[in-house]
């Protein structure tokens, strides 16, 4: 893949988890600066994770392009939040196309940086997830990982051990890792379609409804 | 030590505490991949932060071997939680073998890598509470390393300072550090059974009544 | 600015944010183990996230001095917790000075390390406003920093911004870093003082009032 190329899409992952941040905000009745910190950490935050466990100066700093998409996800929300909110399934849209990237681009660097497949599989699902994740801890919500009616990390660890198995079996490419990443968007957006979901943490079913401990 | 055997007491510890996070995603009611999540947080939370602050590579992605026990408390969780949960002192057990086990091991990991004494021992004490922390805090709830009525935290810095002073003296060996881990384990025990706690962080104890600020 | 200088304005400045978690551990009636660990977090936590993106061992655990501080914070708060509280401000303005040198001295030490422009500055912003956070995410509240009655966050980019562009212009000196400290210090006084705010994360200003997504 084309360094152009990838730098492009990698952009728009976050811009697009960046937008769910800076809107996340607006409705918590942040101010602007709010809206482009909670923005900033939920797009860059999970490559940067990813980069410290990587060794390497995090992309978000290294490469100072990585500022814009928070700035503009914080002005479109800002002027065009009404418009934003009549298509809530857009805006979810959006987290999906980031989910897909970051899952796969963040296996990738790790492979490119010799790590061992199954901790590049486990990095490419921390990058995917993480920004979301922090978001929500910063904005002290319950995080949308963990709701148990969305599907949200699995189409994140299929996308992330689906393009690490064609990396070790020497067929990674540009077009696999576009492929995949369409993959995992399709996976992700049929999921919220059809209210996909999987088994509970317990067997026991009842064993939810009791008092947290 | 030997490293085999170093190695079995971490993956023990990681599971003791990866068990703790899939056991409060069941009680959240999570699903199967939430629990995963969580518990692995919680079991390789404290080392990732700990080989993060010490600018190696953490051993959760070094060794794969480490994803292990976390799925393996996932599916204890998923098929045994009323057992589990029958014997709810059996989990504050096996809580303080990981605490026990994480706070020398992470003290004598830093030593190892050539860290000062100080920054060590607080090494130490970031291994063995850091998990339950990350556990807490992406869970939403008020960490059980705060919970005045608890002494979580003494245990472990007992311990870490107790083996980096042996470090230090150059009386460390295996045997020591199998000694301080059972004596941190028997404290932790034993503060939980007889209810032990220190004075309140304000001298003017009605300071706690009033409203959060 | 003299090694000696740096240091003591930076003990200060950690100084002045543990307070701020101690006593927040006391309203919440944490012990004083708790109270040394929240104000540890918060006073070290924004020094230790610039390092690690940085690449270098955090100073907290590079140097041991820096544990003296929120050490000094939990036995003040321990003894004098109703006189610190009397004068509210005062904690205010402990906080304000706090922010003032980290932001300044966080985008300096990046400079110094060879980090570009636009990180050095986003890094100085890290470091005056990231314990705060951390303190907040951790005793499970709304983090400050979103507050958006409070311009937190501006003076730090301010007084972070500035200070980077003095250095690119090749006119920083340690006379330059503490009128700035002092320029961002007075900033954020007189912005509490006189309720200064910025627009919301959303033009349109009903928004905020809809219920959280």
């Amino acid at each position: 893949m084309d360094v152009t190329w990838s730098l492009i899409l990698d952009l728009l992952g976050t811009f697009f988890f960046a937008v769910s941040g800076s809107l996340l905000a607006a409705r918590r009745g942040f101010d602007i600066v709010g809206s482009l910190l909670l923005g900033s950490l939920t797009g860059l935050g999970g490559g940067v994770m990813r980069d410290l466990v990587l060794g390497v100066t995090p992309t978000a700093f290294a490469q100072p392009i990585y500022l814009i998409p928070p700035l503009a996800a914080a002005v479109l929300v800002f002027f065009f939040v009404r418009p934003v909110e009549r298509f809530p399934r857009l805006l979810l849209v959006f987290d999906a196309a980031g989910l897909a990237l970051f899952c796969t681009t963040g296996a990738v660097k790790a492979l490119e940086l010799g790590m061992n497949p199954v901790a590049a599989a486990l990095l490419g699902v921390m990058t995917g997830v993480g920004g979301g994740l922090l978001r929500d801890v910063v904005a002290n919500r319950d995080p949308q990982l963990f709701n148990p009616r969305d599907l949200y990390a699995v189409p994140a660890m299929l996308g992330a051990a689906s393009i690490t198995a064609l990396w070790v079996a020497g067929w990674y490419g540009p077009l696999a890792e576009v492929l995949i990443a369409a993959l995992v968007f399709a996976f992700r957006v049929l999921s919220l379609r059809f209210k996909w979901h999987i088994p509970s943490a317990a067997l026991d079913r009842s064993f939810g409804d009791r008092a947290d401990g």
